[in-house]
C-alpha cells in the first residue's frame, strides 16, 4: 500500500509547505531522523532535535518555517506537525476493504448490515444490531443484540460490544476492547454480595478512539458517555456511568471510577486513577501515577496521591527526599536547644527526645 | 424485556413495601432521581441524596422508612437497597436463553454439554470439557480441555478458560477475562530465565462474578482459588496460587502476586497491588492505589504505599502537605537558634546549615 | 500427559543428584512441601521453607546439597532450582499437538502455513501470514495480514496479532494478548486531535514470553521491539517505539510510555510505571509501583513515585510515617525557642507560629 516515490515538488503543493531545494528530487518513504537514509525524507517537529536534524542522513526535511539550517532540500511548512500526519498518509494511504460480509461471519437474520460495510471472518453480529455504512468490522468481533455502529467506524479483532452499545461515527476500536460488561455494582445483604442489575448502556460519540483491552462498563441506569473525538490508550478503565468529556486523553492504564466526570479536553497521563462520584473540570491535567479522590477545578494541573497543584505536589517531592535529612536536623535542634536551657537554668522540656 | 408497567400496588406487594399514595397508580420504569419523569418510579436509598429526591420529577419514590416528605407516592422499605434491585428485576427480567448449542460453535467429541445449556455461535468447547445444566456460553467462548462448568454460570464472549479451570454455580465471566493462562514462575540459570512448568489449575466457586480483561493465573501445584461469593471488577491480576477468601470485593485494575492469600470479606479497592506471599487477614480494607508489601491483621483499614493504618496513613498525608512549609520552619529555627547561641557566647554546632 | 511414576534411582540419573535413599522407591509426582503426600516428591529450593521440609509428609525430597536433616530420601543437586524444572518436566511433559490446520480454521490462500504447524479450530490466518515449524496456534487466534511466527512458538486463544508483527522462535504468547495495535499518538489541531498515522511494526525475538491480555503497540515508524529471552507478564502495556533488552522482568500490569529504553536484564516489579522517552540501563531493577519519570542508570535499584535510590526511598518511608510526630516536635521547637528567646529579652520571631 506503499506509493512509490513522491518529489519534493509533488510534497510540497500536498502539503502547501515552502520548498528550499530541487522540487524533482524523488524520495520514497518518510523515517525518524536516526534511521532515515538519503532516499527518505524525514521531520523535525521538536526543536529539541535540532541537533540530531543536521546530523541526519535524511535525504530532505519537513521543518517549521525559521529552520533554514538543516543538511539537505527542507519544506518549510507553518504547522510541521499537522504536515507530517499528512505526508505519513500520502506515503500509507489508508486501505479500503471491499465491502461485503465474509462468508464465514455468523450474522444474525434480524441484523442489518449496510451494504457498504465489510465484516471480516469469524465475526458474530446478534440480532437487531445496526452496521453503518462504511464500517469495517475486522475478523472474530462480537457484536451483541441491538448494537449500533455509525459510518466509518472501524472495529479491531476480539472486540465485545454488548447490547446497549451505540458508537457514533468514525470510532476506532482497538483489539481485545470491551464495552458495555456489567458496572460493578452490589449490595451486601448480611449474608451475600447482591447483584445491582446494569440495565444502562454505552454511548460513544463521534470520532472517539479505544485501545486495546480497554473496558468500558455499562451504565447502572442511563449511559456511560465518551463524548466526540477523546481518545482512549490501552488498558484504561471506565467504570459505569462515567461520563468522559470531548477532545480527552486518557492514557493507558488509567481507571476511572463509577460515576465520575470529567469535562472537555482532560489529560489523565497512565495510571492515573480517579474515584467515584468525582467531577473533573474542563482542561484539568492529571500526571502519571496520580489518585484523585475529589473534585478538581476546570484548568488545574495535578500530581500525586492524593493528587495535588503540580507546583506544591513537585516541592513536596523535593521535600521528601530531603525528609532523612531533616528529621536529624530536628534532633540535633532538640539536642542543641536542650543545652542551651540548661546553661540557662532550665527543667528538661516534657517528652523530650534528646 | 422490559414489561410495559406496574402499578404501585402491585409494585408494594413484590416488594413488601408499604405505599404511601394511590396503589392504582401506572409507572412504566426505573431511573435516577435526576432523570426520572412522571411515568417513572425513582429511589432514595442514600440519605445525601435527600434533596435531589425533594426536586426529582418521578412519578413515585421508593424510599426508606423513615423518610415522609418525598413529592410523589412512596413505597417505605425496610432495607431500601435491596427493594431496588427487587424492582429493577421486576422491570427488567433475566432473559432466558434457549437452550441448545448453535450450529457454528466447535463442540469436541468428547466434550459434554448438558442439554439444558445455551452455546453461542463460534464458541470453542474442548476434549473433555463439561457444561453443566443451564449454563449460558456466549458467542466465540474458549472452552479448553476438561474444563468444568457449573450449573447456571454465564461466560461471555472472548473468555479464555484453558485447561484445568473448574468453575462452580452460578459464576459469571465478563468478555475478555483469561481464567488459567501459565503463571510468571521463572528460573535464572546464568544464561536465561528458565521456565518453571505451572501444572496446576484455578478453582473458582459458586456466586464467584469476574471483571472484563481479568486474568487468573493457574498455579504452579495445586490451585489458584477464589472462594465463594466474591466479586473481582475488571482488569484485576490474580498470579498464581493466589487463594481469595468468600464474599470479598476486588475493584478493577488490581494486582495480586502470587501466593497471596486474603481472608474472607476483604476488599481492595481501584489499583491497589499486593505483593507475593502475603497475607490479608479477613474483613482487611484497603484504599486506592495501596501498595500492600507484607501481611494485614484481620479488620484493619489500610492507605498508601507502603499502606499503613488509615488513620496514620490520612495523617502522613496532610503533613506531606506541609512538608515544604516545614523545611523552611526547620531552617528559620536553626537560625534563631544560632544567634541565640551566639548572643550566649556559644561556638556555632557542628554542621550547621545557617 | 502425566506418567504413572519414577524410581528415585530414575531421577537421580535424570536429574545428576546423589541419592541418598532407596533407589527402588516409587514416586507418582511432585507436590510442594505443605501438602505433597507420601507417594509424591517436593522441594526444598529456598532455605527458608527447612522448618517445612522437615515436618513434610513427602515420600522424598530434592534438596540442595548441604542438606542433610530432611525425613525422607534425598536428591540432592548443585542447582535445586534449576533439577526441579526438570523434575515437573518429567511428570508433566509438554503435549504435542498433532500437526494440521483445523477444518473450521479461516486460512487465507496467500498465507504460508508449515506443514508441521498446528492450527487450532477457529483461528483466522489472513493473506501473506507465515506461519513456522511446529507452531501451534491454539484456538480463535487472529493472526493479521503478513505476519510472520517463528518455529515452535506457541499462540493461546484470542491473541490478536496485527500486520506488521514478527516473532521469533519458541515465543509464547497468552491468551488475549493483543501485539500491533495503533500506538497512541495524536497532535491537537486547534480544534481536534488528529491522529499521527502508526506505520511501524512490532518485532518479538526468540524465547519470549508474553501474559495475558498485555498489549505491545506498533511503532509510529520503525518498531517496538522486544528482545531475546525477555519475559513479560499479564495486563503489561507497552507503548509505540519502546525497546526492551534481552533477559528482562516485566511484572503484571507494568507501564512503558512511548519509545522508552529498557537495557538487558532490567526488572520491573509489578505495577510500575515509566515515562516517555527514558532509557532505563542493563540490570535496572525496580521496586512495585515506582514511577519512573526520567533516566536510570545501569545497576541502579530504585523505589517510589518517583523513583529514589532503593536505600533513600526506604529511609524516605520510614521518615514519612514519623512525619506528624515531626511536625509536632517542631512545633515544640518553636514553642520552647521563643520562650528562651523572651528570656532572654529578644522580640518574638518574624513570621511566627508558636
Amino acid at each position: 500500500m506503499t506509493r512509490a516515490g513522491f518529489t519534493l515538488g509533488e510534497l510540497a503543493e500536498a502539503l502547501q509547505a515552502q520548498l528550499d531545494g530541487d522540487p524533482s528530487r524523488v524520495v520514497t518513504g518518510v523515517a525518524p531522523l536516526g534511521t532515515a537514509g538519503p532516499d527518505q525524507i524525514s521531520f523535525l517537529t521538536d526543536p529539541r532535535y535540532r541537533d540530531a536534524a543536521r546530523a541526519s542522513r535524511a535525504g530532505a526535511f519537513l521543518a517549521p518555517r525559521d529552520v533554514a539550517d538543516l543538511p539537505g532540500p527542507t519544506l518549510h511548512c507553518a504547522t510541521p506537525q499537522q504536515a507530517l500526519i499528512d505526508l505519513v498518509r500520502l506515503f500509507h494511504p489508508s486501505v479500503s476493504t471491499p465491502p461485503g460480509v465474509d462468508r464465514t461471519a455468523v450474522v444474525a437474520a434480524e441484523a442489518r448490515v449496510d451494504p457498504t460495510a465489510a465484516v471480516g471472518p469469524l465475526t458474530v453480529i446478534e440480532s437487531g444490531a445496526v452496521i453503518g455504512p462504511g464500517v469495517r468490522l475486522h475478523a472474530l468481533v462480537h457484536v451483541g443484540p441491538g448494537v449500533q455502529i455509525g459510518e466509518g467506524s472501524v472495529i479491531y479483532p476480539h472486540v465485545s460490544l454488548r447490547d446497549g452499545v451505540r458508537l457514533g461515527r468514525r470510532v476506532v476500536i482497538h483489539a481485545g476492547a470491551v464495552l458495555g460488561a456489567d458496572g460493578f455494582g452490589f449490595a451486601f445483604d448480611g449474608c451475600a454480595h447482591r447483584k445491582v442489575p446494569q440495565v444502562g448502556g454505552v454511548l460513544i460519540e463521534d470520532d472517539v478512539e479505544i485501545g486495546a483491552n480497554t473496558t468500558i462498563d455499562r451504565a447502572t441506569f442511563g449511559d456511560t458517555i465518551v463524548r466526540r473525538g477523546t481518545k482512549i490508550d490501552n488498558l484504561v478503565q471506565l467504570g459505569h456511568n462515567v461520563e468522559v468529556g470531548e477532545h480527552s486523553l486518557l492514557v493507558a492504564q488509567v481507571g476511572v471510577s463509577g460515576s465520575s466526570r470529567l469535562g472537555r479536553g482532560v489529560v489523565l497521563a497512565g495510571q492515573v486513577g480517579v474515584a467515584d462520584h468525582v467531577t473533573l473540570g474542563d482542561g484539568v491535567i492529571a500526571a502519571a501515577q496520580s489518585g484523585i479522590p475529589s473534585d478538581i477545578e476546570a484548568g488545574a494541573k495535578v500530581f500525586g496521591t492524593p493528587a495535588r497543584p503540580l507546583g506544591l505536589a513537585r516541592r513536596i517531592m523535593v521535600a521528601e527526599g530531603r525528609l532523612p535529612e531533616l528529621l536529624q536536623r530536628v534532633r540535633a535542634l532538640e539536642q542543641r536547644l536542650e543545652k542551651l536551657a540548661a546553661r540557662l537554668g532550665e527543667a528538661p522540656a516534657e517528652g523530650e527526645r534528646g
